[in-house]
């Protein structure tokens, strides 16, 4: 696969997860503000990456993606819940998201709150809706594993982690294993939800789950260094908090440069691992390499 | 059954749900701060209403209450994280609840947004994972019911309605309609999870449904009498909340005498609907009397 394929594939899943996106907050019964601020977060124009991985996770493996569509529903769902909460005052408190202001800036705090619960409900909703009649085991393992992922030991445990430590005198394994919590976990949710349905637990995903712990530690250096490097404007975020905030990562222990090789080795060990894989796992090559190189 | 045999039950339930909730949050694996804030909401002294039902609603159709265990857990769970976010600054703002400081007086309100956020997260990996091997599909649709409940269209749209609305020119069906989600949402749900799984959606599960939508009434009903006529100490929560706040309520539109009035027509056509249910379903005649009677 090409960088051109590559692009092309990004594009035409990201137009078919917003599409499904929309159809699915177009459905909803509910008062009126409260799907108006769903969909105000749920379609900002994200990267989509989670989604997109659980569709071409199963697609690499030749299966058909209709069975695991809600998964990636609601993983996307999971995601764009833990945006909002993270963003309000009382935690992260920015007011830019996906090149938007935050909730709590549009529809106030006490929305905010109620949205942010909204998602993750609906994310609930969304996957037990789409337990499949036929041979359901496989895909119900992937949902326990996805609300594992998002939960307290999972993304929540990370962020937790990420708001009590004391960030001046910090350990790089410690900033690690917070990353792996908040950002790595639901990384990996989606490598698992594109295969297990189909395959159950087997060495295969295994592997894929090592994938996974790599892309979740280069995508969190990647942060870090664009955090640091470029403007809220290209990012679309608020950047240079870390900083602000006097906070360790990665880049404020080991510098910019060591920070990028390290990116370098992890970007190796992720395809390694993809090499040992049986399906066809080019588009994951190139995903790498893609989150390696992005520049937003 | 008597009133001092419905009083045992409540005693011996309440304390198979405290010894269950602490047994599954001693199995949390998470950082330990979240476990103890966890912990010190869901522990705190409620009433166990939802779980109760479910618990006996299994038992008044004769069946095992293991099976529905994990959801009367997942209820309780949903509920606690319901309370806190209610009580947040940007939400109620309330300082006490169940007879202790409130989840961000003490934690702090980062913490307990993301307490809230956990509890509800780990409702969900209760509920999937007390899926049976054996029969799963009238235990999923019963799970597939409870986040409806919690969901949009049930408790969190209620949530929205009652932050929404003009409190100040209401009519009394707006305000019923608010409460039915906010209230009688998640107790017609626990009616569904101890029969559901077990039965189906079947005709005696319309009539508990019935049944449920009158003690849905009947609890808020009797929750804004006790609000305008008990002390915190005794409520165990900030009492004159709703006249402090200039909130239409029941009360404040009916009186307190037509509101009473009220309460009891509620009671008897619950009563009503419990007489159409083939199962022993005494014990809930007690508890119509005891929600109706209630002094806390």
């Amino acid at each position: 696969m090409n960088s051109d394929e590559f692009k092309q594939i990004i594009k035409e899943d990201t137009e078919l997860i917003n599409r499904k996106l929309k159809d699915s907050i177009d459905s909803l019964e509910c008062p009126e503000i409260l799907k108006e601020s769903m969909e105000y977060s749920i379609m900002a124009p994200g990267k989509r990456i989670r989604p997109i991985i659980v569709i071409q996770t199963a697609k690499s493996l030749g299966k058909n993606i209709d069975k695991v569509l809600p998964l990636a529903l609601a993983i996307e769902y999971i995601h764009s819940y833990s945006l909002i909460h993270d963003d309000l005052p009382a935690m992260d408190d920015d007011k830019l998201r996906r090149g938007r202001e935050t909730s709590h800036i549009v529809f106030g705090e006490d929305m905010a709150i109620l949205t942010g619960d909204s998602l993750l409900n609906t994310a609930v909703e969304i996957g037990i809706e789409g337990i499949p009649d036929k041979d359901p085991w496989d895909y119900i393992s992937a949902l326990g594993y996805l609300f594992k992922a998002a939960g307290i030991n999972g993304m929540i445990g990370g962020q937790v982690r990420d708001i009590k430590e004391d960030h001046y005198a910090q350990k790089l394994s410690d900033i690690e294993k917070t990353e792996d919590l908040k950002t790595g976990a639901l990384l990996k949710a989606s490598l698992v939800c594109g295969s297990v349905p189909f395959i159950g637990f087997n060495e295969e995903v295994q592997t894929l789950l090592q994938y996974g712990n790599y892309i979740g530690k280069l995508f969190q250096i990647t942060d870090d260094i664009l955090d640091r490097t470029q403007s809220s404007e290209i990012l679309g975020k608020d950047s240079g908090s870390d900083e602000r905030n006097g906070k360790s990562t990665i880049v404020s222990i080991l510098g910019l440069e060591q920070a990028k090789q390290r990116a370098q080795v992890y970007s190796r060990m992720a395809k390694d691992e993809l090499s040992k894989l049986s399906g066809d796992f080019s588009f994951f090559y190139e995903l790498t390499d893609f989150i390696t190189n992005r520049d937003c």
